[in-house]
């Protein structure tokens, strides 16, 4: 990890995994980069300020934006519209950015996250995107006070950070799911209150009007009727699962309850930090499945089978030989 | 106007107009009554604490609400489920309410107005329902604040009073309407700062990402997509108009701009009489056409055809004789 002067320098040869034709399949390749997503600062440019050498750190979502814009100025950044994504992404030299499956990366301090003492590297990674995610929405849309009714809705990578959030904020916590046979995994492992099968009309019939509100991570193509419906007045529905197809919204609950159905993307880079100090703080850590880097193409098949709980950490210091 | 304790008695004759069979004409009509809308108090009960004989006072969108839900003791009672509307509804008694185009009605003093000295009656009429309709959205949803830039979709009785709240807040406030023969009306008669064309792809597209909240008063069939696309990042488009078709609501610009799309009913006892002295302070008055009682049916029909700018008053007091 390096600072801004060296960035457009690209001095730094790396080496890293990545998917290099359109089978998918990812394999070994030598690059020119600036990436990773946790790790050492293993050296610091001049003019770094918040970092030295040794620091355990952390790169999020994206590694760059404007700086200028409104959204940069109110620590926003993730709402940026020329921010540049940790991977797949052109950089403002109009290189590549090659994301974190590799043995270093170059990123300016600002966009560098301290990972607190006590939380593991590997607990770490997850939260950097899964737990802004949805930590976000719980503090921006006013779900953070203790005593409210929050409902999570899907139980995969970012549903199982968001009942832990949740919990640790002292909310009470229903997950709803389609899957009956994630009760137990939700009330017993991930410390939800209440489970609601969201195929089962008595039951959501029944839990009408008793959340606060909903963080909907699923991005499969579903109802929000439904959801708006189990609201009390008031209520706020959050979408920060991607839904491709436009959903349908009536407007007779939204104004005769006064709800309101919005989104969230990550988080900003202060943001970030509160979140990752607050996991340290409260013990909130994502449930992962840590792999070598040579099992990322079964762990991708894996992933789209649903076959993880809940997030694959690559161990790539303990799989790749330093370069220098 | 009496109070509480005189409520389940019904010892005031009153006479007014009604639609007595499916024609939905208005004639004459004598019932046992509790309901005006603005008026002088006539009578007080005995335990009548906030009002006084000859004050001036009005009665809004709601005669009666539960008094022990939340909402109702957060000053929300018109989120109470089992709130009572001023007309057409059926009181606790099992009575019908009759609404305000009459010479007296009877309301418990909690769901009294006072109608601040300097704002006409006539004015303040329509202020209790569309002005505490556009105010409260304004309010909750952080609108408020002078400098924000806000749209006003339609130019009816609620879009009217959206564009002079807006203003009087210190907003800079967009006229959105399909008629472009309505420019001049909202910019030099109601004071708003442009005006677009909603049919206008061009004015549309140019206007893309420049507003903080739109206040969408239409309750016609319309899209909202492109209206989320005027909002900012962390815009908000409020509903208040009772669109019957659900809505096509795509989720990606509210994830990617953490966009919100909300709705609101009225205002809640407290905050009708907060937007009635702040009407009276900033001088905000609807823009009305005071008719008598027998005027009732033309008026209804112009209403049919919207040929009223902005509000009918009947002036009941000037056509009826006294009951008593």
């Amino acid at each position: 990890m390096e600072a801004s002067q060296v960035e457009f320098e690209h001095p730094r040869k790396a080496f890293g995994w990545a998917a290099r034709d359109s089978s998918g399949l990812l394999s070994p390749f030598n690059f020119s980069r600036r990436h990773e997503v946790i790790g050492i600062v293993a050296e610091v440019g001049s003019k770094v300020e918040k970092y030295k050498v040794g620091d355990k750190v952390g790169v999020g979502y994206f590694v760059e934006s404007c700086r200028s814009c409104q959204n940069c100025i109110d620590n926003l950044e993730n709402y940026c519209p020329k921010h540049i994504l940790t991977q797949g992404d052109k950089h403002i030299d109009g290189t590549t950015t090659y994301g974190g499956y590799s043995d270093s990366m170059v990123v300016d301090e600002h966009f560098v996250i301290r990972i607190p003492e006590g939380l593991p590297l590997d607990a770490a990674a997850p939260l950097l995107c899964a737990g802004v995610t949805v930590y976000s929405p719980l503090k921006y849309y006013g779900l953070d006070k203790p005593g409210l009714h929050v409902g999570v809705v899907g139980l995969g990578g970012l549903g199982h950070m968001a009942v832990k959030f949740a919990k640790a904020h002292g909310l009470k916590v229903t997950v709803i799911s389609t899957s009956p046979n994630k009760k137990e995994e939700a009330i017993k492992n991930l410390g939800a209150d209440s489970f609601l099968v969201s195929r089962d009309p008595d039951q959501m019939e029944a839990a009408k009007e008793t959340l606060d509100g909903i963080i909907d991570t699923v991005s499969a193509d579903h109802s929000i009727v439904p959801l708006i419906g189990l609201l009390k007045s008031h209520g706020k529905l959050v979408l920060i699962g991607a839904i491709e197809k436009p959903l349908e919204l009536p407007a007779f609950p939204l104004i005769l309850g006064r709800k309101l159905v919005g989104g969230t993307l990550v988080g900003g880079l202060k943001e970030t930090q509160e979140m990752i100090d607050f996991a340290a703080k409260h013990n909130v850590k994502p449930e992962i499945e840590v792999v070598p880097m040579d099992y990322v193409n079964i762990a991708m098949e894996r992933l789209a089978k649903a076959d993880v709980k809940y997030r694959f950490v690559i161990d790539v210091a303990n799989t790749f030989k330093p370069t220098s």
